[in-house]
């Protein structure tokens, strides 16, 4: 049956194992769903999301790093990212925890059952109540600046509790000056250096210090750790020089206080191997042999316990374990004046955005889910149907011959594009559905005009 | 009491006399209302929606057209960039229509009370059942393609009705070849006469002939008009160049087929004079005695009876007619390492996104709305809580010291802000006030977590 299966179906794309083309039918398949039956189902635009991608993805992660690392490691899976429920339930049965910003996060984490002692509450502007609720249930808290760690302690003794804090620290990488990184996300013509310098998270050494005194004399704060997020140098793949950075502070903190942290937090920005853009990132093995190794060697130096290691990895877990399925209306081709073609599609841009918001920077691979295997024939640019003319899919993309009805599938869209989907145009947003090789139900339901409007009222003065 | 008023207040901004700085009490106030009183009551982050200010807009922009042109004048106001229900009610009210894109736009433009007649349904890739709601409702359609004529005379066939439409026009602009235009949201090197060549809208010549030789012989579509906007040509000030092309070809087409235009839509793409980033557009008088006496001369030249002109503008009518009111929390600076200064407050880019969506590349003027008079005193990033380091709603801005609880206004925020919001962290939406002199009452509900989670569902397998 194994055998007969191998040669019936073709492995494909960044999905790996949970995603096939079923040769006999000539259709994709998601952890064996035919992603032309769930397109008929649930209808689309929709997003299908691998219970098992999720998981693989998630245990690598966190295997690559447990494998090399003598103490606890906690994988806070950055809630930016994804913070749908079925996911976060996923990944809390894994053991993982979340990085949550602000109050509707840290719901959700707790909500879907993720170990409170795994969850990390960050952000620059905390209010009162969130600082609250996160007191209350117990998470950790990466404390951003002086002020919020006076509150904070103000907060707990009036709950009569000890609040779990780290301090998140911005680092002078002066190693890295004049080192700049291209990201069509990020201004260009500034260096790494400055970029992390002047970002709006965190304390810089000076100010940490004095907070870090601080701390230790509060009552109703217990300090744990240090905090700092890798983003660009991470991915720019200057980790181990803001590792060595990050620990000599550490090491730095244990001269001038004899204060040992319990656990340090990296934070996030690790690129998956598998990401389109990127031609040839590290992989997660090389990630976690440089920072275990560079933690590991900076404790010795300055005789300093191994910490409990937590790190925030947003994309990771989710880029390549859910596909954006869109079914093919309109196709106008001019043969006169552009000389080119256009393949309008039920989705749009409204779904497929990043953090950094422009749709002209992203690709992503396509398929044609309900015939995989037909041959390359045309280029064509794959429309939404938003007003805009920046409502463009993929540009120019070579495609097989389409025509109305056809499904196409859109890969390794996980990470940020239901996060980030938005109503432009009085678009519903589309359905979610979770699949594994047994199972089949709705995460997310599908917006209606009546969502839209749900919060709209006209005043009384106009009727 | 005029005289006294006038004494006491300060008109500001861009928002002309519907927006004063009550120097008594020292609060930046809209139609009268203090925006500190707003913001006690309705809580913050929170857009506020001068009624006045859109109905001056809408006003200015209809007299400047309607007191130079001879036949009726239609201003459908662009439902994308703002589709609240009461901030349309105040176009239907005005006399003005819609024009929308898709389902939602439409219902949303019925809904409000405008006249059908003075609603248009634009698109490339509209589904037959938004096109039959089309026909039901009998609002204007502007068919963009060869398939959607046919499928909608069937439609209508159906319906037993007769559709009203124009065909819209893919222009070749020769005379614009090597003209280029810098805007931050399109890509740069394309020339005006390629971009509007290869857009995703509408019918290059030779396919729109073939289409009205078909229109004129179907049963149950009545071609009423063509229809071309003028968005990059018309913002980059080659609107004279391009409406004359367009007249061209209707000259064309009353040549070959001695069909005259009852109407002509020239779309969008106005630039307010007022609008924060661009230093000195042309004013509407001037577009408008541009556009009217391009197509008068044309229509002279091929005999053509003046036709009836619809508009589209879009950020026209909102661009300053909305603020957003936030509140300052965290205030951090750094004397050592970055040497700046950063004010957090509680609003963030998720409600400041435009159409591009890139919100680097936004001006928008800021005041402090609870001491409108202070000094500026200091530069300073003003941040959101979003978890993304592009979160930043102003860039090095020069303001007064300010201090946790005051309050800034961004102002000019009214189009596209609102109707591209996204909840990204899980944060959720803001409350829209409307106010006139008199009266002030919610536009739009500020959402909650449980609005955030209420299309979640976790499968049961997972529980």
């Amino acid at each position: 049956m194994t055998m007969q299966k191998k040669r019936e179906c073709l492995p494909v794309g960044n999905m790996a194992e949970y995603m096939e083309i079923d040769l006999k039918r000539n259709e994709l398949k998601v952890e064996g769903n035919s992603c032309v039956t769930l397109a008929q189902t649930y209808g689309t635009p929709l997003f299908v999301i691998s219970e098992n991608m999720i998981r693989h993805n998630y245990r690598e992660f966190y295997n690559a790093f447990r494998s090399r690392y003598p103490k606890e490691v906690v994988v806070c899976v950055g809630m930016k990212a994804n913070y749908g429920l079925a996911v976060r339930r996923i990944i809390a049965q894994e053991g993982g925890g979340g990085d949550a910003f602000g109050e509707g996060e840290l719901y959700v984490a707790l909500l879907a059952g993720s170990d409170p002692n795994k969850i990390v509450l960050n952000g620059p502007n905390k209010p009162n109540e969130v600082l609250k609720a996160a007191v209350q249930s117990g998470v950790h808290i990466n404390v951003d600046n002086p002020d919020e760690l006076e509150r904070l302690n103000q907060i707990a003794a009036n709950l009569s509790k000890v609040a779990n804090i780290s301090l998140r620290i911005r680092l002078p990488l002066d190693a890295l000056k004049g080192k700049m990184f291209a990201d069509p996300r990020y201004p260009t013509g500034v260096d790494i250096a400055k970029w992390e310098t002047e970002f709006k998270f965190g304390m810089e050494p000076a100010s940490l210090f004095k907070a870090l005194e601080q701390a230790l004399r509060m009552k109703n704060v217990r300090l744990n750790g240090i905090m700092y997020h890798g983003g660009i140098p991470r991915r720019a793949e200057y980790y181990e020089e803001e590792t060595q950075v990050f620990m000599d502070y550490v090491g730095q903190l244990k001269k001038e206080f004899n204060w040992e942290p319990e656990t340090i937090n990296l934070g996030g920005g690790f690129v998956q191997q598998r990401y389109g853009c990127q031609e040839s990132p590290p992989s997660i093995d090389a990630y976690a042999e440089t920072l275990t190794s560079t933690i590991k060697t900076k404790c010795k130096e300055y005789s300093l316990p191994i910490p409990n290691l937590f790190l925030e990895p947003g994309r990771w877990c989710w880029e390549n374990a859910i596909i954006y399925l869109v079914r093919v209306g309109e196709i106008k081709e001019d043969s006169t004046l552009a000389h080119k073609k256009w393949v309008y599609v039920d989705g749009n841009t409204n779904h497929l955005t990043t953090s950094g918001g422009d749709p002209y920077m992203n690709y992503r691979h396509t398929m044609l889910a309900n015939k995989p295997t037909a041959p390359l024939q045309e280029v064509a640019d794959i429309c939404g149907q938003l007003c805009n003319a920046q409502d463009i899919l993929a540009h120019g993309r070579e495609i097989p011959k389409v025509e109305r009805g056809d499904l196409i599938a859109f890969l390794d869209v996980g990470a940020y594009c239901e996060s980030t989907a938005r109503q432009y145009n009085a678009v519903p947003r589309p359905a979610s559905v979770l699949v594994n090789k047994n199972n089949v139900d709705i995460a997310r339901e599908r917006e209606t005009i009546q969502d839209i409007l749900s919060h709209e009222r006209c005043p009384f003065w106009l009727m």
